[in-house]
């Protein structure tokens, strides 16, 4: 067992969007967002496919963003394209879990 | 953009425990049982540091597997190991949200 590369901080948004949002729209700002933003490290999404509605929630995507170190982190949320982008993002989800954490990486092992 | 490796599935898993439960002790069985059954290609998790209580809800841990194909998946829900476990972890847990799906990664690009 071993921790993520040393400070990584792992920034996890799990939703439900508002009936009649056009999910693809919101999906393509985030990946637009990401890329224009050296700070995001590296940027995972998907939409469940397999979770039983029981446990999923309503709950229907996931979007997992890495930075290198906390302040990383911060200086993302306050970047001017983020700024913009939250506005649109938050009016178009019904609700949200948001975790933020330094991870641990337990299979692969490292190296 | 592109996909995670042809066909990965992801299984996350956000919860909340219950008062008093030790929760060290489920983290160390969950490390066991990934460590055991070869089906989990990768397995991480982590404990909420940053976020913000109006966007945690309540949730407090992330626990999120990797399996090289749906098959892989499907057996290993019914690996007696797992089966096992289960019975563990879902008494311990207050609340629950639950994804699994094929995903996508943007960034960093594959090669």
């Amino acid at each position: 067992m071993g921790a993520g590369a040393m400070g990584e901080i792992k920034h996890l948004v799990v939703v439900k969007f508002k009936e009649g949002v056009v999910i693809e729209e919101i999906i393509k700002g985030m990946e637009k967002l990401v890329t224009e933003v050296d700070l995001v490290k590296s940027f995972e999404w998907g939409q469940d496919t397999e979770g039983p509605e029981m446990l999923t929630q309503g709950f229907t995507h996931s979007f997992s963003m890495t930075f290198d170190k906390k302040e990383d982190y911060a200086a993302f949320q306050s970047h001017p394209n983020h700024v913009e982008y939250s506005a649109t993002f938050s009016a178009a989800i019904e609700k949200i879990v948001v975790l933020c954490f330094p991870y641990v990486r337990v299979k692969p092992t490292a190296g």
